[in-house]
């Protein structure tokens, strides 16, 4: 039996380049190691998202996002978490062996504090009990598969760590239930860079979203800064954010083929700019027709969904009953 | 149409007299003028009882109890908490509307807080989520059933106060799915004397249970504090712990007969615990037999919680499902 991994994704807007080259990618190649989780995070972006329509459509788009990409729902366990109802029974029964020095310690909620007291505000403002116990039901989210490992980036390290705590603490306490997660963590080698160089990110503003439709895609490409060498002059192409992209998708032929043509000059930068195009039209022309076609038929993405869900609360279930009996509420 | 009332049962530990005259005849007499929900709160006594076989023993202890005393599962809806998975996805839906500072003004919080700082620990020290969020798990617990009425005592009217204002923002922010719950004050005249003539309460190891056996139960009461009169002086009824406990059992007559007995003198400290004791034997007689035969046949106790569950899902999955469809994860 191959390992378990788990992917929680957060269905909180449209989904960009960076989000496929550092997230996105990684976690569909753990398939081939791994006995694949995925879940959509919804009731953790209900923290912030807080209007039906757009948790619906944020939803529908990240599941057809990752189902256009390659996530194979027959080999995966690919679930919306609110669809999972033992996943928040086991949220609260956890939540009673997890110090609450736990959360005062979260980063996400340590910087929250941070930035109020600058501010001036009270430490608190602005805190909902959603944001402020988080970990908790991330601990829930990864031990209710008895997931073996969770990938993430280093920032989220601590919490597999505090999930390995309280798995053992739950061993000990009760039963010996809960497999004890690994954290693999992610080196993001590769900064992605945006339209202005700068790493791609949404609050920057300078993100290309993954499946622009092809002229959408070509403005966006159009509003990457360069300099103001003319179309004669010879170029650097390690200085150039159109090359920086181009080489994360490209062969490592097609690279060193635009790489020369910059230095021999005569490549303008609506050149350089319509190769990316080119490139990127070529990279997801397959998984975009997917995107579109699963986006004008939401019941399709319903019916995997709950298709998922079928599966997963069969082990949610029967790990629940389990715990339930450790607990004595059985 | 009768408006709910709901009353939640924390079991841990059996019952005694003070809990039977301050909470259970109480809330059991609801059940003349509302529709009445009582809940076995399981998954709240998680916080502090963290052991299988004590936790199944309490919930039967505290089932058997109520059924005995005159819980009508037909009429009421009668659950546990734990048996009910859309009370703890509920929780987590309102906790991301529940400001932080909630349960950071929560008495029970800010008396551990103050306890932990007179004993110079940290102020969250032996603090779990489970009680820290307790309230957040009130604000389910109430609104899940649309309580129009919760009958608190005066220290558990903020968890109601807190549920209010949780169900306002809800029905704001999302849809106007619940009922503001109204707070229903007991008022406790009474206070209950135990063997001691101070509050009847385990913490003071004081107390007298509902069901002991006839022979455990004279020795109990053998245990009252009296003073040291003689069998023939006059006694002042007002002022001893006997009659403090008989008065809250017997018929008006009776009361006024036995008072008529201490004053004349003649009345010896047995002879006075004699009537007590005759008293609560005869009070208790029928239902102790219901408890005992309950308690020797835990399958039954279970069917009636079962059978409970099966009611109250009902009822908790149609809300649930307007409440998923107002967030946007339905």
């Amino acid at each position: 039996m191959k390992a378990i991994s788990l992917t929680g994704i957060k269905p909180t807007g449209t989904p960009h380049l960076g989000n496929y080259l550092g997230a996105i990618r990684p976690a569909l190649d753990l398939a081939q190691q791994y006995e694949p989780v995925y879940f959509i995070a919804d009731y953790h972006a209900l923290t912030t998202v807080q209007d039906a329509s757009l948790m619906r459509d944020n939803i529908y788009k990240v599941a057809a996002t990752w189902l256009a990409l390659g996530l194979n729902p027959e080999e995966a366990l690919f679930y919306k978490q609110s669809d999972i109802p033992e996943i928040f029974e086991l949220n609260w029964a956890l939540s009673c062996i997890t110090p609450k020095g736990f959360m005062n310690r979260a980063h996400a909620y340590k910087d929250k504090v941070a930035k109020n007291i600058e501010a001036g505000e009270d430490q608190d403002y602005g805190v909902n009990m959603g944001l402020y116990a988080y970990p908790c039901l991330m601990n829930a989210d990864i031990l209710i598969f008895n997931a073996n490992v969770v990938p993430v980036g280093k920032d989220q390290k601590q919490h597999v760590e505090f999930a390995r705590d309280i798995a053992l603490r739950f061993n000990k306490t009760f039963a010996p239930i809960f497999t004890i997660p690994e954290p693999i963590i992610q080196e993001k080698s590769d900064v992605i860079p945006g339209l202005d160089g700068r790493k791609m990110s949404k609050s920057y503003g300078n993100t290309i979203e993954i499946f622009l439709e092809s002229k959408a895609l070509k403005k966006k490409i159009g509003k990457i800064v360069t300099n103001t060498q003319s179309i004669e002059e010879a170029k650097d192409p390690d200085s150039c954010h159109i090359f920086a992209l181009y080489k994360l998708f490209a062969s490592p032929e097609a690279t060193e083929s635009l790489a020369t043509r910059y230095r021999a000059g005569g490549l303008g930068w609506g050149h350089a700019k319509a190769e990316l195009h080119h490139l990127l039209e070529e990279t997801f022309q397959e998984a975009r027709t997917k995107y579109f076609h699963l986006m004008a038929n939401p019941l399709e993405i319903e019916k995997i969904l709950d298709y998922g869900a079928q599966k997963a609360r069969l082990r949610a279930k029967e790990n629940m009953e389990k715990i339930r009996e450790a607990l004595g509420v059985s």
